[in-house]
């Protein structure tokens, strides 16, 4: 299996996704937010691309008209999502959407804000990346920092070429999505040969990174990939850094949330690989 | 000062770099055999687009009827090109192209061979981004792994936004061009301030990396130039791993480069920072 990174949402429309598993990672904030609140037993989140889609869509499931998306699967799985309290959420500039009930915050999806509840959310980055990638890929996860094992062990039993993809910032790389995808990587390898990857510099280096070749399958990463890994193992377990050294990052604390760093930055906080299908974001 | 990077030649065209300084990278091998044949004397190097471009090029200088770009600057110090003996040299593929006299191997590129000489070039990647910067970028340096510092030493100098353009592979993100540019913005920063910033991790971090405060002017760095200033610090002192983690590096291997992949890995090995100006690169 061949897994590269996607590092703006603009590649996802240049690049042939038909046959592979796409993860899409907006870990600042809203992948995380999506992970914080299905982990709290939220029975559904549906990702909008515009304010007024989010209206809408929560306007549709109130009175009975809201009709799910195709998809490449026909999934009989998918929860039921009607006749449930719908919860507003979404962010722009990262401040809450005026009239909506909640904003962007991983914190405000705790147990009694969402469980059995669907959340309609819409946000400048993540919720865009998500909707322009289930268009191509035929299989979508949710990542995160705080499930980034439990993504890369889907990916790793699915055992397809695989796009990481960051959403990034307003259209740009961003620092945290891309370690991001570092971590997620670093964990499909640990799974791939059964053990965590040293990542020692080795001084007289005679082997090839890419492929792994002591596991039940093979890895190999794109330059791309490599690269992001190696980025996350500079930051070893000091994820919070990369939050700080981004520009987002600096942003959101600027704005006052400090504390959904401190949140997002908790790997493997959650044991969950949310997937998305005909719309709708979902524990399987 | 703001530094962002470029990882592809596409991205030349679709960024403003009308107002910055920019830096090409191609590390395996066009900008390290630059270097090393201007560290050993060749008066010029001009770089080719096309292989019958490269053959035009020697075929005018040698009737005299070559004629410089036009270019942003009007430089009197450009070096009289004419009436020297003239070097064809390229790859394709990674091998030498049929006809030509020298490959794209740094190592072909000693004292014996170029003093005195110019030598057109082209290659895969290299020569054309660097064509594709030059039309926008209004100062443009050769920088590799090389001639890190004195790249590093001349941006600082000129304290304008900069832009780290990588060649890359066949239009794609390369390992090794990155981790070069995360090496070059390594080298600016310690310029900065004062000292080699020591990239220690800090468990409670509480200021933002993209700024730094105490030198005598700014540095502002993407969160793209700070991703690949992280993976810098990640490798090290030990560039030769990179290689080795890299595709292209791999394909170098293969075709028996092994001597140019430990050559174009030997960081500040010449204190000498290439110009483009008007066609020709050359030691101002």
């Amino acid at each position: 299996m061949v897994i590269d990174v996607l590092l703006k949402p603009k590649e996802i429309r240049e690049t042939e996704l038909k046959s592979r598993v796409a993860v899409v990672l907006d870990v600042l904030r809203a992948t995380s937010s999506i992970v914080t609140a299905l982990a709290n037993g939220c029975r559904a989140v549906i990702p909008a691309k515009t304010i007024s889609e989010a209206r809408k869509i929560e306007r549709c499931l109130k009175n009975g008209t809201y009709h799910r998306k195709n998809d490449f699967f026909h999934d009989e799985n998918i929860p039921d999502i009607f006749g449930k309290d719908i919860l507003l959420g979404g962010e722009r500039g990262g401040e809450r959407v005026p009239g909506f009930s909640h904003g962007n915050s991983p914190l405000e999806y705790g147990k009694e804000a969402v469980a059995d509840k669907v959340l309609v959310l819409t946000t400048t980055n993540g919720t865009k990346a998500i909707r322009l990638a289930a268009k191509e890929a035929p299989a979508l996860f949710i990542g995160s920092l705080l499930n980034a094992r439990a993504a890369a062990r889907k990916i790793w039993l699915l055992q397809k070429d695989t796009a990481v993809i960051c959403a990034g910032t307003d259209g740009n790389f961003s620092l945290e999505d891309s370690l991001a995808a570092g971590v997620l990587i670093k964990e499909i390898l640990q799974l791939a040969q059964g053990k965590l990857p040293q990542g020692k510099r080795d001084e007289h280096p005679r082997y090839t990174l890419p492929e792994i070749k002591d596991g039940p399958g093979r890895v190999h990463l794109s330059d791309l990939a490599a690269a992001v890994y190696r980025l996350a193992l500079w930051y070893g377990d000091n994820l919070l850094q990369a939050f700080y050294d981004s520009r987002h990052g600096q942003k959101l604390l600027q704005l006052g949330f400090e504390a959904d760093l401190h949140h997002c930055a908790r790997i493997n906080l959650y044991d969950l690989a949310p997937v998305y299908r005909q719309g709708i974001i979902y524990l399987p």
